[in-house]
């Protein structure tokens, strides 16, 4: 196996565990912030770090586009170029193409489409294409190429795309090149459908990936039903591998994934959030554009230790988002990925002490994100 | 005095100094980032003190409109409120508001003007509302209200403008109030006329102002006839009070206004190139938007320790802005900001060791910029 999983303890379904790379250990459960195009938006990557986090995610559509893998690849790879020398995880750009409608033509081969960028040229995806790329990208965790079909969507056709997924994670784990530090992937799908998820599954798992994603998730269905597909998803995945859920999302969703034995994740929204406004605070969140904040003297949240909320005011960040000063993205990004890794410090620990079931039953009935 | 400057050593016209402030001391010829709107834009405050700059500028016009002086003070003054423990200069709003042409309206008692931010709202700018407003925001050093001229310009309006400027000068200083560690700079006015240049230094110097600045250059007349005015107006102001040449400039400006005898310095330019991709190096500036950078493996400056300039090389910066990522702005900023001050320490230095017009006379030779 490429990649180590040191699985520390359980408590119930929940998971502490360690995953090993070649660029640094990684403790789960895990929130990855993303970093699109080669940049977490808005931050210098040791502000990233600073917040705690230990793996990054960044996407192959965006960077296979610009400024091309080959390109990073002749700049060192991914870590160097972006100077983030801890891990890194990259999608295979399944999830992007497919959201290009009527601009994508999907065949078993793979996916043409046109790009949002350069949009007369054509481009090709395929399984063997999108690791290639991310081994151009020296990506450490490495995502099969999958179809992810939107919601809702009839039982014939998410039968039929699952079962191609799953010839494409077949073609994908033969085109990755086994390396020490570096793992790949495979990616459950079958949209809400229990035997669809049990199928892929079973299929899956004879492929001796190094973890299992699944995807298809955080795409509009409501908190419950995720939540009752992980019950039965995620209990049937092995032991011994990382469980990641992909685009993962509000707090509560995390807190509820993890109750469910998941130990990865990853979205955008505390980036997002940071550009709109939006600071995640115990208990829910405040948009710091609402004028009640300009004359508060407080920080974002009391009990929060990051320099944003060390230094600055409500007041003053109210004024730099008036203002449209760059800065104020930067503090508040800054301070939602930090609540995040705070999230995570939290979660690991009552895990540690087997206590996650209250831990979580208190979250989720306080909480308002 | 409030202000206590301590002349080291002179080299020809050019001096080294120390200007002692509540907020810190600030070794002398100096750079001041601009923070117009109470952000060096594009920084955290501690990137810009990484850079060496031991002062920045705020601006009185934007503060005053937003989010307005009684805030500022409200929240404890301009250096808790942006987290800037270190010295601050404000301008006194003056340039800004003569810039709204047919927006503004001067008389003997001030400017009345409507602000580009809140149109239809009409504010007065008076020399008496200048000096409370700096007063509000806690600024260090406080300047006088004057009315800065566009050129070219008749001398009889040249004149008047420059005596009204000096009444208001003299109501600018009996409105200050006097405390330790803060100190109020006059302006000299005259456009490009000697005369009325060296009316404008044997009136301020009169009051018993802690600097004395030259204003209304640098506003699109040729380098010579900058550097002719500076020739006669720097070497009439008193020895023992620091210069400020306002609003300059590009290095070389800077290089030429120390060898006539100026202090300090204050431009957008570094912060304003950075945000459209111009990098000061060594010799000139290159636009990293450049196609040329695009697979350029070196830093922008390979004689540059910045952080920027360690850490990351153009091809990176180079797809930051193709891609419009913040975090562009942002090493492009602390980098031009660097520069600027690496210039300031190698101009400081050469003084120090009594070359400094070898020093000038090499850099204006080489430099294209």
């Amino acid at each position: 196996m490429s990649l180590k999983f040191d699985l520390l303890k359980n408590s119930g379904k929940s998971r502490l565990g360690i995953l090993h790379t070649k660029h640094g250990d990684i403790h789960t459960p895990c929130f990855m912030p993303v970093g699109t195009v080669g940049s977490v938006k808005a931050l210098k990557p040791e502000d990233v770090a600073q917040t705690g986090a230990e793996i990054i995610l960044g996407n192959t559509y965006h960077l296979m586009l610009r400024p091309t893998a080959e390109l990073v690849n002749k700049m060192g790879g991914l870590h160097k170029f972006m100077n983030w020398p801890k891990p890194i995880l990259t999608d295979s750009g399944g999830f992007q193409v497919m959201s290009l409608a009527g601009l994508r033509k999907i065949t078993e081969e793979g996916v043409e489409f046109q790009s949002h960028i350069d949009g007369g040229v054509k481009h090709m995806l395929t399984p063997e294409r999108s690791i290639e790329i991310q081994r151009l990208l020296d990506s450490n965790i490495t995502m099969c190429f999958d179809e992810c079909l939107s919601w809702p969507v009839e039982k014939e056709k998410a039968l039929a795309s699952m079962r191609m997924s799953m010839r494409w994670a077949k073609r994908s784990f033969d085109a990755f090149e086994q390396r020490e530090g570096y793992g790949i992937f495979g990616i459950v799908q079958g949209s809400m459908y229990k035997d669809l998820r049990l199928e892929s599954v079973e299929t899956l798992t004879q492929i001796p990936f190094d973890g299992y994603a699944v995807g298809g998730l955080a795409i509009g269905e409501p908190q419950e039903m995720m939540f009752e597909v992980l019950d039965y998803t995620a209990s049937a995945l092995p032991d011994t591998k990382p469980r990641y859920l992909m685009g993962v999302g509000k707090p509560s969703d995390i807190v509820g994934a993890v109750l469910r034995g998941i130990d990865m994740f990853d979205c955008v929204m505390p980036t997002r959030s940071g550009r709109t406004g939006q600071a995640f605070v115990r208990g829910g969140f405040i948009n710091i554009n609402n004028s009640c904040f300009k004359d508060d003297s407080k920080p974002f949240d009391e009990k929060c230790q990051c320099p944003t909320c060390r230094n600055y005011s409500r007041a003053y960040i109210h004024h730099l988002f008036n203002a449209k000063e760059i800065l104020g993205y930067t503090l508040l990004s800054q301070h939602n990925i930090w609540y995040y890794q705070d999230l995570m410090r939290d979660i690991r620990k009552a895990i540690e002490e087997d206590r996650y079931k209250e831990f979580a039953d208190e979250f989720l009935s306080t909480n308002k994100c």
